[in-house]
């Protein structure tokens, strides 16, 4: 059922978006590790198996980025265009990001 | 902007719903480690202050239950059900739970 995950898949994209965008612009030791920790924990809960794989390998290459919110942030939309790049979708132009993803919190 | 907050706490308990439906049924003590500690960190970042303090109150009275994919997935129902009578929504039907949530993986 390729609905379902494309549904699931927009989700996470969507929170993992903005959680990076409110992350600290000066993160604490435990915040940077917190962030690090759900990021990899993602990639081991995360329901598509396909998808928890490709990410797995993804952040071999790309581990995250936590030193501050701008990090976070962009080396989230680069993963993300690693992922559009195999599934043949469009490049996504990350000085956009911050438009996009508000949380009104 | 409440229409945000909605969107994105949509996205996230999709996500999470999703993630216990598909939970293993006899999960490793690893497995469980790996799901206890997402969800404790999905209440350390998550980009609403609000609903994050909200969460982390919820988890000290109701730990999560990680013995099987039945028990995480009744235990992060009844979880929502606390949030939605907070907020004024309606008791969700926790025997309806594996119908609604497929993940097409
Ligand atoms: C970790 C992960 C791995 C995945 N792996 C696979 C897989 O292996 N196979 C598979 O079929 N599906 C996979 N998916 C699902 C896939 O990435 C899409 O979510 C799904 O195909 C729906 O795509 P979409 O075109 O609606 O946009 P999505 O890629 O879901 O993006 C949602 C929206 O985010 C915005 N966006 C797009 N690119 C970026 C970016 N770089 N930065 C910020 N915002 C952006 C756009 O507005 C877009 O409409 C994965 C999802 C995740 C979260
Ligand atoms: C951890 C967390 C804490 C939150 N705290 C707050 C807060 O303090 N203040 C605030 O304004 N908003 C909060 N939110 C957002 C809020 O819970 C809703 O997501 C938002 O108001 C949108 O509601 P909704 O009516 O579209 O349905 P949602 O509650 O988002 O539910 C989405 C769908 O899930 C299904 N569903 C409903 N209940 C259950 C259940 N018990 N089990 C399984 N499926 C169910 C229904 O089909 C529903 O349409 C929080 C969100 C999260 C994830």
């Amino acid at each position: 059922n390729e609905t379902a995950k494309a549904a699931l898949g927009r989700a996470t994209w969507k929170l993992l978006h903005t959680v990076t965008l409110r992350f600290p612009e000066n993160p604490t030791p435990d915040e940077r590790e917190a962030l690090d920790s759900y990021i990899r924990l993602t990639s081991r809960v995360y329901p598509c198996g396909e998808c928890a794989a490709e990410l797995q390998e993804l952040l071999k290459v790309y581990p995250p980025q936590t030193s501050s919110r701008r990090a976070a942030s962009l080396w989230l939309c680069s993963l993300h265009n690693q992922v559009n790049e195999r599934l043949n979708k469009p490049e996504y132009d990350c000085s956009q990001l911050s438009t996009e993803y508000d949380c009104g919190c």
